[in-house]
């Protein structure tokens, strides 16, 4: 009997989409689905938190309120959206403590009200263990919206902030390293509303996504879509200080800063020739966007090691499928 | 150490509404949070689904779809709104076959194009168990919002189709009673959609809510939202067929009647002297609505049962706290 164990998540996604017709203008494969309401867009995106595989060791319930919160909002950043809310959905234990539930609850205002937002509504059940979904809506001007296709051959490929830190975080605190921002970092996601409303506003970008499944994910996901192919120059990704501390062997500094994700940055494409136009656009948000490589129509995504071209390798993170390691 | 047994899902959700801060016109506490969006209202609500209390033995994995998808819908017609669109997160074990998910997902899909709307994204990840969590979201015109509060002295109390049907389908997939048809209300609730959009075009209704908690939960909810009181005729109350052949005993069929819950029909209040208008209604969307009592501006919630008036007792579903059976 085929089960989902042997199908990996992407699979089992598609044999969802085939199944789903959906009447939304962008429908599911994006971070967000798009409906058409007049003028504007109205966004929607849902992320279930379960605690085996989603809630890192040292994760208090303040962190694990304000995360559900704060990968929805990322989302919406990614397709350049203001955010109109969320609802929130709580499976808990009788058995946890009202003290538990009291600072979940409190980490998820907390992050609502700093992204300018609220939480409008939710749901709490029952369960075994805990389990949280939150779904987060908001609009965009039709034309300012933020697809993961778009990109064109010449086109500059971006990144918000520094990768690798939410992973040196979870290194951090599964060795004890003591790297207190970055353990941060992974504890309490920054979705990047404000970079997102402005890269929307500028008008130079092409496509955009959110890396919290990882760089090489993404870069794979953005190539899917656009139909282009995507080369990337190792030495120019902006990396965390902590990644050193975390591994001094290079190579997994690389996968590191590749593979392990959890990093809430946009990956984004802007028109070439726009260097000037993003550098304002990362001042006025107080937020480094760096170029990282080019949008060729190649046959292959490539990562430039060293002056090396090697193929980039997707090797995100995938649930379901037995990770090999 | 105080846990979330000790305090009752009620208890619970008042400990969150009191630390989550909302933006939302209509808040916490109604069938669905309102967004102002312009000339209209975005309606919300979401609503988690989890194996062990919620998925009655019998139900197979295309009407667990079918469900969260109807119990999420059945919220927006409570409000009067029309559907735009449904969110549907799963957690599911990789042990679980490919034809359950299909077959599941089927039950989404043909449940949200029944309704003439859609699911128009999703997430999926790896569990110990199975848990969905469904977010509907609609739109009303903002001088249409049907809510729970607003009923008056002096107004009608009227319910949609007929009450204990589930209930009636529970009882008979336990003891195997074949009562197929209530057997297949319970497995596919069917939202009123049409009939909240009609009852909020047709300007009579003063209050509204579905009453998937049980008649005598929604009444009390009504009446803390009003500040009024209700009384209600038992032998009024539309009782579907199945209701005596599930119990002989009739104390039994009452509390089956009025507490059990999960016929997720319209329990709304009118305007006095609008049955007229509350019946073209009824023949427009081919459902049934009864008037089953009054709003009273007394001490207490009555039921009158043969003649005699006894205190109306707040029966319904609660989780987290042990149910005293």
């Amino acid at each position: 009997m085929k089960t989902l164990g042997t199908l990996g998540e992407r699979e089992t996604i598609r044999i969802i989409e085939k199944i789903i017709k959906s009447d939304a203008t962008i429908g599911p494969g994006d971070d967000c689905a798009a409906i058409d309401i007049g003028n504007k867009y109205l966004l929607v995106t849902t992320d279930m938190m379960v605690t085996k595989a989603h809630i890192p060791k040292g994760m208090g319930p303040y962190d694990i309120g304000w995360s559900i919160v704060a990968v929805n909002l990322s989302d919406i950043a990614a397709m350049g959206g203001t955010p109109l809310g969320l609802v929130t959905a709580i499976g808990i234990t009788r058995g946890h403590p009202i003290d538990f539930i009291e600072q979940m609850v409190d980490g998820m205002n907390d992050c609502a009200r700093r992204f300018n937002t609220s939480i409008v509504g939710g749901d709490t059940k029952e369960h075994d263990d805990l389990v949280l979904c939150g779904t987060a809506f908001g609009e965009v001007e039709k034309s300012r919206i933020l697809l993961r296709k778009g990109a064109q051959a010449g086109d500059l490929i971006a990144v918000s902030g520094m990768l690798g830190k939410a992973g040196s975080g979870f290194y951090s605190i599964k060795r004890n390293l003591g790297l207190t921002e970055a353990e941060n970092a992974l504890k309490r996601p920054w979705p990047r509303i404000k970079e997102g409303m402005a890269l929307s506003s500028s008008g130079i970008v092409t496509s955009c996504m959110d890396i919290s499944d990882g760089l090489s994910t993404s870069i794979f996901e953005l190539s899917r879509n656009s139909g282009m192919t995507y080369e990337v120059d190792y030495a120019r990704i902006p990396k965390a200080k902590e990644v050193e501390l975390a591994f001094h062997d290079l190579e997994r500094q690389k996968d590191l800063v590749l593979n392990f994700g959890d990093d809430f940055e946009l990956l984004f494409t802007v028109k070439r020739g726009t260097e000037e136009a993003l550098e304002r656009v990362a001042v006025e948000c107080g937020c480094p966007f760096t170029i990282v490589g080019k949008v060729t129509s190649g046959e292959e995504n490539i990562l430039i090691d060293n002056g090396k071209r090697e193929k980039l390798e997707n090797l995100g993170y995938e649930h379901f499928r037995t990770r090999q390691t």
